[in-house]
């Protein structure tokens, strides 16, 4: 039995609220559960140095996490003077999965960065982090292409993100602080509307885990991938 | 006539969230107007060095903002490694106005750490902080009554912040951002529910400022901190 | 009775030592009783990035202890590799009062520096700083002029600060250590000698102070303020 | 065609050099083609902080390249004072890689740190650092084991490790430089000598791959990984 | 000629000036012509954590410039966030020299910290800092032994410094900056009261130095140490 | 009698391996006996900000060791953030050393980094880097006369390094870590093939030394060079 009582298959409440700050071109509140992000997309007409004059744009990510987010209070990588492996980590993966949705020469010398801020954490901050991105991302577009600053969509596909593991012997889907804590293997997937891969990137910090399992885990993946990407789909109105 | 066409001893809506998220021992969501920062305290059963062995207790408080809670996006503090000058002298603020809550004696060795996050910013978000910070304070405090934690109540007045300004000649309440970036004279005022002062902090950035116009400005200033500190009541139910 | 046998209403000795240091365009070595601090005043024909072609000038400040100005060793920031937050707030102070004293406009797209280093501490080190550092930058201005760097002087008044406070309930000017260390109440007041305010910082660390102790802090403020100006006009030579 | 001519199938030449250097406990050079990498492993009486006092060991990696290992000079990160973002990702993984080799509760209050540093570059020094790190960890071990500071062998699988991808088209095992700089995906599969897996880390820079691109992968990655040890087992002895 | 009209065997005016600032337990100004430097010693009573308990203290030293000591403004080390190279390199000179003044053992477990700043610059900062570091560490060992901290001097020499260099073809002592600038050759001697070397640094920037020029160098280095070692001893009055 | 059975004028095995790593222009492994240094020489076609447009070359040296490259594992710099100051002096050593071999207008706007990173030390792990960094620069140079990007050899003569020192009262050349640990004074020379002097830097960390052993200590230094200069040439193929 999973400690919140849901099925191996079952997702969390997953809640999309668009336009959730003022100022920048995407804002997104996406909410897996009590797992809680603020995705906002910030358009610069500029991109990093190492592209300069190629004629395309980029996408990056930032992420932290409030320092009570979590049960018991983390000290503020801004006053610690760095950020940790970890936010390293996550804000490289976020920053690769959602690059994959955009056809970067169709964006031009533009570059989007996605800040992904959890004000409140149980689980699955990396997976919610680019499924709402990915909606910030798509408004951010948007804009662009409403203020005619590009003329054509360069949003190749959808891009969806969820963690899938063995909890007690049981694959299951969506995981939450309780179960990633406990579990045997975790397994975050990236995908696109199409069944592809992004990133797979699955580790077993306690027992090593096998092809069977392996299998077990991206089927399940692939079915929560599709529910969320249903639930953009459904947020963008599309 | 003020940009937003309030009267010049007028706030704007002030709205407090209690319970705001889930794991902080206090966490309110404060909004004046379209400035909303997220505050939270944090208990722990230590106090810092200086203070080991001394028998009281200490208020500390951390201040941010999200990359894309202002106008354009500002650079991640915890990825430039360091916090800037304006954020330092914000927090330093904050943590001063909410010690002069508290009784630290009857605190007993225990920091309570006030994070206020900005999610939007449209000015004023100091004075929010504070005045947020105070409720967040006080339901940390309340829940160390109710754990016995601690058995005597240490808050010894309330405390609330606004800025007063000079705005095209004539003294104002309560600065949004417009105002803000075009006032002759920004004072931010921290005060208790006694009409006592906390702190004030003036600054002429433009044209130095006359005693009138000092006196005009607290005149405000004790308006506000009154209007604030019930805000404050009614949302903690007193 | 204060510490040192003032009267309430009575000044540290103060000197002003012009020409202190051989490089600076304006070098002063001021001193308020037992404090000095060293003030040098540094022109550069460029602005910083964001004034960068409009036509207008800046003034900043830095400002730093020798390790053992004090009575015990403080760590030395530089080892430390960065400063503390009071001296960002001292250094963000000092900057702000000093532009007030100066047309930037005026002044064209020049630079000036004003670095206050403390040689020996013994309260009100940053009332010092600006008082001092206004003769500095006097001084770096008359250059400018000899020099024919700019033809039109863009000072446009006097500059000085000093501390008041509330010590064992009387209001008193020119706080030293011992006083600094034990009062209720500290206010450090920026004016000009036109008796209008640039500044007031005024924080009640222990007990919150009423409306009637701010106006006896601020009408001895008054006071200290017009005597240090003459110190400054005596200095100059005015 | 692969740009070395190797099959799609064909690992580089492997070497395994123990007892490289004299000071480390264990010491090795690993060879894949012509990335040559330096695994030292070292023995601490001590566990971290969050360990201490709960009767197990830790193991921990650190990774870092020669500036000019590679085709053209990268900055120091010592003298640029931080660690890249790729740098902390490899070493992270390196570390849980290896973690996963020992029973850390066998291993009993003792501390190894993995340090891979690359001499020289060819792609693949993460996984030829996985591959390398176990077998100076074992070497490591055996000191421990022979020098009595534990009793039992806390090894409790092999673990090497191994990229896969796809390169025009086709899955091919162990990409250097070329391959990797070119690849569509990229892939590095950590695994034990049971054909269990201890990470995946598939990511698709250009185009997402397809559920049967991954299972070629997972295949050719499933023989590498058994004849890398092999490797293993013959530098090692047994 | 020199640029200052000075022979070769010329020192610049040397002043100590004891008891410069009140709160070190010793504090001196010291003067080579132009460069002045205050040079401060602090006493703790521990010792680093390297040398607990071993029953011997310790002597340090930390260097610093303030930002207008120079020519042109250099920009503040603590504001950067890391001591510069040359900074670092000096200290540790000036730290070993000192060392070798004082038998460590004798000193007993404390710390003493000379601090050298350099208020005005015009070469040979670090000679001077040595030579009046010297004069500080003896009167703080003075008042340690006044304060019957230690009941035996621990000072076993005299430790005084002084540059010599090749000045368009012919040896001199003392260089200033215009001279340092622009000579061939640059050495550092830290020699004894007994005519014994405690360091030897020399540099040849430019043209390699001969053995003769090297065997005439020490030759005027040793005279000018002598008449330093006198002005030590008449400040100390002894 | 010194601990390796050494004679006091008998180097330890000097080995010289070029083009032991593929990429950089200049690639040498250097063995002091059991110290083994990596020596590259890399080109860039841009020198520093401080030399643009002045028609002249620079060469820069950094020095690293791999953490277990002694006894006991040290401290990655990498991770902590920064340079140690043994390493900046170092670096600055070498890099002052290798100019000393280079007549820099003939070199002109090009920068080549010498990187000198020790695998295995036992002491003299500076004179190897400088010694063995003069190879690699060298071969360096050959490339760059080869490749066209110059057309005369700017090498203006040979450049090696040594220590010596006080072993036991006895003055010894070469010293090893046992040596270097125990010794009373530690004497570093750069010398040309002329036998003139680039740097000295002798250090009494024990007892100050007399002219006399300095001047032994001079010549038997001026021995061991003009051997490594013969391993140089021989090395070289000269």
């Amino acid at each position: 039995m999973r400690p919140s009582g849901r099925a191996p298959d079952q997702l969390r409440d997953i809640k999309i609220t668009r336009h959730y700050t003022k100022h920048a071109e995407g804002s997104v509140l996406i909410e897996f559960g009590d797992t809680k992000v603020i995705c906002t997309a910030s358009v610069e007409d500029r991109v990093p140095g190492f592209l300069r004059g190629q004629g395309q744009g980029w996408i990056t990510a930032e992420y932290g996490m409030l320092p009570r987010s979590t049960g018991s209070r983390m000290g503020r990588e801004a006053a610690r003077g760095k950020q940790g492996g970890r936010t390293v980590e996550i804000q490289r993966l976020i920053g690769r999965s959602l690059r994959a949705a955009v056809d970067l020469k169709a964006l031009g010398e533009f570059s989007i960065t996605v800040d992904c801020d959890v004000i409140q954490a149980d689980g699955g901050t990396r997976t919610a982090s680019i499924t709402g991105g990915y909606v910030a991302l798509a408004d951010a577009i948007n804009h662009m292409l409403e203020t005619k600053k590009i003329t054509k969509d360069p949003l190749i596909n959808h891009v969806a993100s969820i963690s899938v593991g063995v909890y007690q012997g049981t694959p299951v889907m969506d995981l939450d602080y309780p179960e990633d804590a406990n579990c045997e293997t975790d397994m975050n997937l990236v995908m696109t509307d199409e069944g592809k891969f992004i990133e797979i990137q699955g580790t077993a910090e306690g027992v090593p885990f096998s092809p069977q399992e392996l299998q077990a885990m991206l089927d399940l993946g692939k079915q929560a991938i599709d529910r969320l990407i249903d639930k953009q789909r459904e947020a963008l109105g599309a």
